[in-house]
């Protein structure tokens, strides 16, 4: 059995624009700041598609979603996801499983943990297990600056 | 056979308690600074037991040892370790290993190393190697204002 | 078959010297700010060096490569990643893949990312998959004051 590991990480700052929701987990957190970025910011969904990206060898988020594809230009994490663990599979691997741990002092992350795992999970088509951390108001999460997560997948093949 | 991984990361900021011993990867460091925080703030076992938890979809720091289990309030990092692999084991996985880093500028990690190692193996019960880096005085820990960890944990069944 | 996981983190500050070239991930960048350090400051190369050696609990870059060892002094991160290899092998482990992510707003990293892997592969004589992602301008790689990379090693054995 060939079993390949992968790391990715995301950040995204927070955005002025009062009207902009959050997007986290691939799910929407109505009343939480929203984070800036080109496509809906989801730091959680964005670093595990990087992480089993380049666990299965497919490449990472800019490879496959960058300007080559324009189709995928302002995609939803959950979009990005879906064709990323469906790509990894066209590749030979099956999903053994991701971890994902979204770093920050907001949003209270618990009381929705098994409804972002829910969803991720459904997406990817394997188990995936979030959690979320604080910083103790340290460096630019603790400043509430911005958002980070860090995934962590595991892929077989054979 | 089923293999998952997980990773966790923590941060805890230096007191300003002159008498607050630091507790890292289950040792006490007289004369280094302690590292604030409602429990032993030892980044290094926190990040190992999100780690651990997060890949065998137990669950994470704040479902396992949060607000419903209060006779965990105050419990040292070497407790929560042991009890997350007691889980672990528990749950029907079998700790393959955890790998942990911390990062800052002090303490010196080095001399005590093997001491580490040897002390939170024998609490998860399972290989834990212990490393530590600095960021080369940048962001908050190049600073001296806190310390991080991270951990990645790989678990089997079956 | 016995399996296990690795994490390292390396980061290095830009150099004030002009003239200093940067390495990173095996390869020269002429025309980029160089990174700080005794050694050519591959924050990639370190981690991976980490990574594996932490996986195969062989030990680490201060262990495996500090003063006891003078030979390696200022040996390149393509040197210390062979060598960490070698000594990953020697203890009776395969090499899965490795894993790297660099984090920091520079270089452009896509157009070179293929040779990287190449370059990288080749040193390891196994997968080795990089990739990159900037900090949205946050922290101490969104200010441009260092570069960070994270790498995930895993390794079989049996």
């Amino acid at each position: 059995m060939d079993i390949r590991v992968g790391t990715g990480v995301d950040v995204h700052g927070y955005s002025d624009d009062p009207d902009r929701t959050l997007a986290l987990a691939c799910l929407q957190w109505p009343g939480e700041r929203g984070l800036d970025g080109h496509s809906d910011a989801d730091v959680a969904t964005h670093a595990a598609c990087d992480a089993v990206l380049i666990a299965s060898g497919v490449g990472d988020l800019g490879t496959v979603f960058g300007t080559d594809r324009p189709e995928w230009a302002g995609a939803s994490g959950e979009q990005l996801l879906g064709e990323a663990a469906r790509l990894t599979r066209e590749a030979g691997w099956s999903i053994s499983n991701i971890s994902i741990q979204i770093i920050g002092q907001r949003p209270r992350f618990l009381p929705r943990k098994a409804e972002a795992e829910a969803a991720m999970s459904a997406v990817v088509g394997a188990p995936v297990g979030v959690s979320a951390t604080t910083t103790d108001h340290l460096g630019f999460t603790g400043r509430g600056e911005g958002l980070a997560a860090i995934a962590t997948a595991l892929v077989t093949r054979g």
